[in-house]
């Protein structure tokens, strides 16, 4: 199986700075660029294109709730029309910005919140396949490996929607193919672990859940972070297992 | 002189209504639509939008500062760095959602205390020309007709950027060109005047100005409001003459 | 029964307007002013604190969820500390500035979403109380009159909380003592079932149901709302009857 | 001359960490912290009143424009009505969370672009200085110490107003007594100059201009900064020196 590393980037906002964008593009083929509403302003998300272009990056638009405070990591109940409306003038920000510095913008990837609501809730599920299948250049949606992934292929045909799956190179798998929560011990991978994970999905295109069973996942993206030195270490070492 | 019609529109926020767009829209050629930093939010947005369609209105995008409590009518120090991305910014996500119903975006007009400050000092007008030359699908800037309008226009060729010029309808001008400050009596024109002064314009190209010069004043569109039924009814007076 | 009139006020913001707070401040007993997370700018706290103080009104908070665009009306997951943090901050806010024209801030009542989830849900319950309990000068907390009022006094005793419940006037009451949801036909009562509720709780202490069942109400509020003319007259009616 | 010290605290917000709040609160004796205008979140400032609380260090509110954004850096052009309420929105919401952990708030510092406004714009000043007079709990007003320090006093008389005069540790004078502006060289101290700079102010109540001329500054208390491990070591020299 072939993947690409895709990573969330764009994050400072204003004068406070997060994550190592520079130290991390190198590495990864995609990059989730905020567009402003859980983070990143107009100013950092120029930066951030003009630095996945020197990169040859692909850039994907990270829409979010409108939740600065919380950093789109909460829950919002928001209805459709909201939905759609919020993805839409998000991926059009960065994809208008984006194609004035020569660069296209190629697929959308909720965030947090929106993410999360996403894969578990249906009504969320159509509300951004919604918004991204009418948005006029077409971009694809990237979401969750999951078991579950024919009945997102399906629910997106309808809408000529092209999808992304995404697997985590770095967290556990529970028996049911979701990510084992936080909450839980062994919910994030060791280096090695991670590694091991990383290699089986390549090669086979599976993983081993939490209780120690085998379970397919057909994904065709690995989402990394890099917040320090060893992350970004081990991204490097992760890109290296991908292109080996 | 030929003269369009423009107005401010799409400037509800959230719970809050403001403007009576469904009865204005008729009468005007160019809708400058609030983007969001103002007023405006994406489903305010998508509703104007669909609206302008509906009437044939060219749409025009109407960035501002980023102060919604200020409704984008207070100065603020911005950097030509943040200016220019800001109204790239603005630009873009309405522009995508514009496209996404069909819809072109032509024009950008600065709000409120931009669009004062771009008149008043040119580093802000260099960088809010540079944000929109800059931008992809090559809209044009209106800004306000002054005597000094070939200055502007020798600042915007060398950009290759095209300009509209607007007049004020309902605005006594200064003998200066500009327009008297809300402060001194007789700023807003009676009913009566407003309707002197765009005949005029339309028929000899000038203004009668406080002090009962004239005034030569080159503009291609009218500015309108239109906020309760008297203003309704004016804006289309003021469409017959423009169409006579 | 003897039943105070509250209603939520100060709901402006910037340049938007809502509400008619100056028609309706003289009809109630409490008014709930916005603390800028949903609505009301610190400008338009300072106005209708004076409002409330020219008219002898007492003076109640009301935070929200940070959700200007949604108006609070929708629910985010916070956690308990969020919730603590941002109801102490609002309330501080406001009682402040309410000191500072020598007027006491007597109750909080949370609004929209938060409130909702105050009713429904026991971890949202507990931070709200742990807030107001904690707040120094002892407000008490305004909430639903509910079948389960004594489980409610139960929570507040233990944080030596002082509790006030809110009955609607216009809103039909499901038998399980809960509002009838909106979608449902007759979920809100045209001005005579208004009327006859009122005084059926004034008189008696009971609300006939949805499905006719007669069911007893402890409140202390009547909340109303006054958006239009005709919903002053109510208030103007409710109070008359309240009075006497 | 007796000088206390004071620095910038609180200045996180959501997710972003700034600022090595924990490190530099052992060494000063004020706190200016943040009231969620330019930084600083409802849960940030619970957190920094406890940490001062712990280190009893005195706690001054630090307003600010409300512009997140920009840091409150940028100078907006605000009405007096507008500053007063913003002011005392902030100083109110900051007092009421440090009255419930049992902490004074003892004086008002502005921040960054309105400190700025306040000490050149004499229209800026009087708004801040009625927003502070009026606040119900008499807090002092921290403004630079200037060679002009007997108007300010005059001005806060009238009010019945009390000031701290702050002097910069690290910063060069100009011969007028105003900070040199940052774009000159020489205009941040080297920490040599820094401790020379501090003593002499102690010592002997002036400051070498950067010209060389001896010019008296009349302070109570020095501005500095930690934001890096340097940073926090000359803190430490200063506090030292201070007290010696």
């Amino acid at each position: 199986m072939s993947l690409t590393l895709n990573c969330d980037l764009g994050e400072s906002f204003g004068s406070w700075k997060m994550g190592m964008d520079e130290a991390v593009m190198p590495h990864i083929h995609q990059a989730n660029i905020a567009c402003g509403f859980h983070a990143g302003d107009a100013i950092i998300m120029r930066r951030t294109l003009a630095l996945a272009k020197a990169n040859g990056v692909s850039v994907g638009a990270h829409p979010a709730y409108p939740d600065l405070q919380g950093f789109g990591r909460r829950s919002m109940l928001c209805s459709h029309d909201e939905i759609v409306a919020y993805v839409q003038y998000q991926i059009a920000a960065i994809e208008g910005m984006a194609t004035n510095i020569g660069v296209s913008m190629d697929y959308v990837k909720p965030h947090g919140a929106l993410y999360n609501d996403m894969m578990a809730k249906p009504a969320v599920r159509a509300a951004v396949m919604h918004a991204v299948a009418e948005h006029h250049s077409k971009p694809a949606l990237m979401l969750q490996a999951v078991p579950e992934n024919d009945l997102h292929i399906e629910e997106a045909e309808k809408l000529g929607l092209k999808l992304h799956f995404e697997a985590f190179a770095d967290r556990c798998y529970d028996d049911d193919g979701k990510l084992l929560s936080r909450a839980k011990p062994g919910a994030v991978h060791t280096r090695e672990k991670m590694i091991a994970q990383v290699r089986q999905l390549c090669n086979e295109g599976t993983v081993t859940t939490v209780s120690g069973h085998t379970l397919p996942l057909r994904a065709n993206t690995l989402c990394v972070h890099g917040d320090n030195d060893e992350g970004i270490a081990a991204i490097a070492e992760i890109r290296a297992l991908v292109d080996a």
